[in-house]
């Protein structure tokens, strides 16, 4: 299993992908879900894949080597060509569904299962930052203001913290704190998601640079975060009144 | 959809049930899914049920005009006539497999499920009290004193906050508030889970009545438990200091 969040917020974007892969519960391995596809002087993009592990290599793969030609002597389509973030996650989709249908074929018959859907996130020359969520098939919608977050995988734990919490003018740090709060949750009931994660933050603010991380069971922060967030709410839980018609 | 929770705690057992139900969502409607199948001198027997709403009522019929006898000539196979609790679940598990498969033939090929979960919970004369997560299949499995609870229907939502505050020894008034909160975050979360809920209490102690009530939407008590909840997260949420990565 796997979780990821992606948050597309006034002051920029935030990705959180755990690491955690699992072929049964006796085959547990730490592999990296959040991948860069594109990183240049104005354009970064990255991607956080939960599913198939196989189909994602294999997308992955298609993209490095560019997606075949849309007529003949025209050039191989690579990303760092697309025009837009749109066109970026037209071509990632399209690689998606390639990936699946080829890796699925082979899986055929088997009951395993080739889905992958992925968290686009990124900006291309002078566009703003976007984010959009890929479904297996390669069909994608973007997020908006009202909704301003998405989510792959084990999403159900650690989704009422983001509904809660989550405005479109979040500060980045305060949605960094939340995304963490909601893999904490996470990861308290669904064993198959686990540390560590790894994060991206791009802000807006083309000034500041790009801040990688990745949180393991030893990064302070979380650590504290995790502690902290387990007293807090047992100290909301009682502060909350007990039910009067108990004594009734 | 439907979300219900069972609790089975040392001072005694708490059921509580949504009542939305729904085919599609568009049509939408308030069902009791929190029944009572006996209610005796010293038996007491509820369940709550959460899956196909005809599957359902079908095995409460074939409750009420009991199971057909094991041998010819022996008496029909009443829920009042079962010397333990374990033998109700028996029961209620067969009729609950009758039911999906006779309900389920009439549903074939149309693609539209015919499983029903169930948690089923009460006593028998002299034994104390025993909750039931019953699958579809009609088996079953028991809640014990290292996970007081069980779930059925949408229960991801809810389930971070049993995992972190309920023990087998929480007092019944915090295991209520405790299910209510949990409520709340799935109702904040999934539309098809909705008021009213109903709730049953049944203390150990014998000398204390069982509590019923519905929760309506006007409830006074669950009004201010979802308001001063959705503020205290808040608060606890600004308490956790922001990630310190941030700023380097």
């Amino acid at each position: 299993m796997t979780y990821c969040v992606g948050m597309s917020l006034e002051e920029g974007l935030v990705i959180i992908a755990d690491t955690r892969t699992n072929a049964g519960v006796d085959n547990v391995s730490t592999y990296k879900k959040l991948h860069t596809l594109l990183d240049e002087e104005q354009d970064l993009v990255v991607a956080a894949s939960a599913g198939s592990l196989s189909v994602t290599q294999a997308m992955l793969s298609i993209l490095k080597e560019g997606l075949e030609p849309q007529f003949e002597g025209a050039p191989r389509r690579f990303l760092y060509l697309a025009p837009s973030m749109f066109r970026v996650a037209e071509l990632v989709g399209e690689a998606l569904s390639i990936a699946r249908r080829e890796v699925g074929r082979t899986l055929d018959g088997t009951g395993i299962n080739a889905d992958v859907s992925l968290l686009l996130g990124g900006r291309m020359g002078d566009e703003p930052l976007k984010l959009y969520l890929i479904y297996s098939e390669g069909n994608f919608i973007e997020t908006q203001q009202d909704c301003p977050y998405a989510q792959i995988g084990e999403l159900k734990y650690g989704k009422p913290v983001l509904d809660r919490a989550l405005q479109w003018d979040s500060p980045l740090d305060e949605a960094v704190k939340v995304g963490l709060i909601s893999f904490d949750s996470t990861m308290r009931s669904n064993l198959s998601v686990g540390l560590p994660l790894d994060m991206i933050v791009i802000p807006s603010d083309r000034d500041r640079a790009p801040i990688r991380r990745r949180i393991d069971a030893h990064d302070e922060y979380f650590r504290m975060l995790s502690a902290m967030w387990g007293r807090l709410l047992n100290e909301a839980r009682h502060q909350v009144p007990d039910p009067p018609f108990m004594r009734e």
